[in-house]
């Protein structure tokens, strides 16, 4: 029996997931559920997209991600089923909810969910929950086996998934810039799309001291000198660090403060960042 | 083994649901438990007859549901386990908790806890926490089959449980009223007590024009004209609409807005809506 | 099969959680894993230490709890397994998340955790996420029986673990005083750290007036007279009350309202209260 794994936008406090829950106790009451997380912000689906491969990757082969951030619901917005190189399957919209696992590469057969079968009985009516009566059900069925991969309906091209646009990182004349993509809400820490990979590429090490700068729209909003850190018991409650986060990418922070309160700072391509290492003499 | 779902008013900062969750554990180590919601409102009884009522039809037979919103713990409130005509038994205070599912037909049966003997053990000097000595010991008890409903304690008369105050929807003079019941949180929707059906009587269509009045103790607050949809895609981002919600009730809702929090709108009996059809010609 | 508890100051609204959640299921498919919860307010070692003191004794012996509140994650504190005399095990960074446990003499065992050995498979560049990397990873190991308590790693003395600073209640010239340990966050109560058996040795019963004086650093800030009361509905609403909360120790509340946030009361060692009967004759 596979997990089933349940990731929206609809929040805690209402019965919608329980409803969800429900349909798929319903179908297979031997299913395992699990959360995702129902807090992300109402149809924001770049962070829907980011939460995803934030977690995929930990989860075993065949576990069933559903996950509905779905401002289109009712429109002619397709409903997909994808699997991953890592066994994974993710139902959802197709609206861009995939635009980080197919930025990693992580997106391996796509399917078009054929909705006049897979459809929980007798919720004809209803036009504006398809996370219950569509894809809960379809990924309780999936994930208990009552069908395969290949009864959700027709294959369709990787490359015809919704994508949002993204930025990718580059490393240029001794530095690396990329984009804000995700804060660790909890503890204000940015997230960026630079892999530690390509940053330690600059010839970098732990206790070198790197300039920072950050830009909105071109215009710089923040820039100093950090240290590369391995981990925030590195520096001094209250100062900044840079580091590499649970992703293995770069990352910004506070030592138990919160970097993105302190200065203000978003997510999404228009925030730029650039990493620039001091030996590299170029600041 | 059945399903234990789980909804109180504790919200989930600190130990309360973990120490419930922990007895039917120990009551059971195979039981599945599952949360409906512990972010309704402190002591708000309205709040959790609705949402009962929004997920109970979609667990299967035999589902165990423990509901605590008990402001008079430690009164001489009765506790009470209530069978549902779909067979899923509810477990809670006897405060108004089941007022909406009294109101849709859905209770079969009633019995008083007897408290004497469905009671965790050596629990006897805490008075404040029945939600963990009482009802989830005996939740889960019931939902493992260590006790049958019979059990429970004694059958009461189904008309004896307490109802809170409600207003029926009705059509007259080809218009519905009725009340807003609840507010869909995060997306500031309003959802109505009245039926899709009782409101697609008056002769309305998908795309037909339709008159909201909202009034609060009998002062109108908002009238706009707005078209009934079959979901949110069939209007502009900002625009109101009409819809039937996942309840196939009348539901009033502004198109990634929130309805709610821009006028103002409240829930309760208090609040009364009509439904006027544009080709009534009675607006 | 034993249940594995997770507890975090991570939040909700990320990945985090679930993939400290997939880790685990990675480890074993049919681990039953539950949340305790996940909002300790960031690097609050303290509250984590009473939500633990909390929860635990309702859960069965093997019930494997992992706490992650982690100021000093990458630093050079320990990582710890400690198993309490009622049979659950508690895995922690060793910063003080035992307190409360120790203070009630809960803690039989301890074992530092071998990381060398004890770490998710080709996590080694990650820092700064050992609630997944270790934690969970080690919790679900043991929780599932893929390694004993003894295979954790070398015992260490009870003593030896991290204790934050306690001030311990006690029972003088017919009045007793302590610390006020908690909030009960959702209705405002205030939790202290007297047990009820050292209250009513004073020789008082319920009905009795009590005088309540709480202090910070000395400075008292609230001083009345209030029953010594069952449960909530022994007063009216808005009306205080003292009373045994749900572990066993003294609590004042107001019904129906907020005691917390009616007088700005806090929590910690330097808030003080005392409970004077009126019996005793000496306000």
């Amino acid at each position: 029996m596979n997990a089933l794994i349940l990731q929206s936008d609809f929040g805690y406090a209402d019965g919608a997931v329980s409803a969800m829950v429900g349909v798929a106790v319903s179908v297979c009451s031997e299913l395992r559920i699990y959360d995702l997380t129902h807090d992300i912000p109402p149809y924001d689906i770049w962070e829907a997209s980011n939460r995803l491969i934030q977690t995929i990757g930990y989860w075993p082969a065949g576990s069933v991600f559903v996950s509905v951030v779905d401002p289109g619901v009712g429109s002619t917005r397709r409903s997909v089923a994808v699997r991953m190189t890592g066994g994974q399957v993710l139902i959802s919209p197709d609206n861009g909810t995939m635009t980080h696992l197919m930025q990693h590469g992580a997106v391996a057969q796509a399917r078009e969910i054929d909705e006049t079968v897979n459809r929980l009985p007798d919720s004809g009516e209803s036009y504006t929950f398809h996370g219950r009566d569509i894809y809960a059900y379809t990924g309780a069925r999936l994930a208990s086996g009552c069908i395969s991969f290949e009864e959700i309906g027709p294959e369709i091209p990787v490359e015809s998934l919704v994508s949002l646009p993204v930025v990718k990182p580059k490393a240029q004349d001794g530095r690396v810039s990329g984009t804000i993509d995700v804060l660790d809400v909890r503890f204000g820490s940015l997230w960026t799309n630079i892999p530690r990979e390509l940053f330690i590429g600059l010839g970098v090490h732990h206790g070198d001291r790197v300039t920072v700068r950050i830009s909105h729209y071109d215009r710089v909003l923040y820039q100093t000198v950090m240290v590369y850190a391995r981990s925030f018991a590195d520096v001094n409650i209250g100062e900044p660090l840079l580091y590499a986060n649970s992703l293995d990418c770069m990352a910004v922070a506070i030592n138990q403060g919160s970097f993105s309160r302190a200065y203000g700072v978003g997510t999404g391509i228009s925030w730029v960042i650039e990493l620039i290492p001091e030996k590299a003499g170029r600041v």
